[in-house]
């Protein structure tokens, strides 16, 4: 059995990557940032979604990013967005997926694996430059120049198994592999019990996905959200 | 005045590097990780360095690596070799330059910079990959569409000015610049002092530096150091 660093985040699209690493046959070793999200309650989430999975193991590594800011997430003087903006939005994380992938391929070369899964997605997100495949294929053939076992002739593959899937594509390909959504935090700005405002970009994205998808909504709302369309 | 973010460990490569930068007129915010290094008197010397080089800032950011281990740097039970030893030593810590590197892209894009300088060095160095020019290019590229700001049209230069540097070189720039090198760390196992065993592989290239720079080696060592060649 092959073993995996599979990036979980705790929100819906890391976890559908992680069901699908587990259901590929590798041995999924999980690993989580805190980096001084706002939405603290998605590392709580991440272990949740951990251990229902069957990672093998789930570590959540400390790396304040709040330390440099500049994000709606890292920054509590910058607020998150409630209605949808143009261009990049501000809960964008400076370099916080090649932080992330760092880290993983880090974890990967102690763990002598190969494969690094993480759950980015180009059609229905926020236009986060670190989402697109063009950028996966720069990370991927640097990280084959960065460590001694690519040096050693090994070859490292970063995995982003939902790059070209819309988010309803994203829930059915989750639910058909049993992953339980009610588990999960995407809310850019849950409470400390997981409960979403319904309002973010990440809400929106994730109820129209689940509307799409014609799978009941599990996720808690902190108050009934405005379905998308007014209705 | 263009401001850049330095990478500074301490050590004598990255005190050259950052001498560079300032001389070439760049304002520098100078970046230390502290990931659990087994010699953590290089981040007392690297506080020492960016201050009497006018960094316009320096700042220590907190990354446990010793969770994930993998290198004699950031596993006790992993000795540091006083040998030479034949292919990449154990000091090589798994992706430590690609997560240096990822975390000063994010800080140099919250600070809208365009320059990252780092101290790599592929002449005298210790055989590791992510010291070599085509992992340098790579990370770049890499860069280049990682980030809002590439996305928005700024190109972001990795600037490795020792890269094809020997230490002599190296030394001598530094000491033109005006850089103490008594101020620097450079031993894996410093003590909590800074002074430098003399045995292992990182004092054995800087006391060959000196050697053969002709500039009296201001290094503290703990006993009298065994000189190259048996002399």
């Amino acid at each position: 059995m092959k073993n995996a660093v599979v990036l979980l985040s705790g929100g819906l699209d890391s976890a559908t990557t992680l069901a699908l690493a587990a259901h590929q046959g590798f041995a999924c070793h999980a690993l989580s940032v805190d980096y001084g999200q706002r939405h603290r309650s998605e590392l709580h989430a991440a272990e949740r979604v951990a251990r229902s999975l069957g990672a093998v193991q789930h570590r959540t590594l400390a790396l304040d990013l709040t330390v440099f800011g500049g994000s709606a997430l890292t920054d509590a003087a910058i607020a998150v967005p409630t209605e949808p903006s143009g261009g990049i939005p501000v809960t964008y994380v400076p370099a916080r997926n090649t932080i992330m992938l760092s880290l993983a391929l880090a974890w990967a070369e102690v763990l002598g694996s190969r494969d690094i899964f993480i759950g980015v997605n180009a059609v229905d997100y926020s236009g986060y430059p670190d989402c697109r495949p063009e950028y996966i294929h720069a990370f991927e053939a640097m990280a084959n120049l960065a460590t001694k076992s690519a040096v050693e002739g090994a070859r490292t593959q970063i995995h982003a198994p939902l790059i070209a899937l819309t988010k309803a594509e994203i829930i059915r390909l989750g639910s058909d592999l049993g992953v339980d959504y009610g588990l999960t935090v995407s809310c850019y700005q849950a409470d400390e019990n997981g409960a979403a405002c319904g309002r973010c970009d990440s809400c929106r994205l994730r109820r129209q996905g689940f509307l799409e998808a014609r799978i009941a909504d599990p996720t808690r709302y902190r108050s009934p959200p405005t379905t998308p369309g007014g209705r």
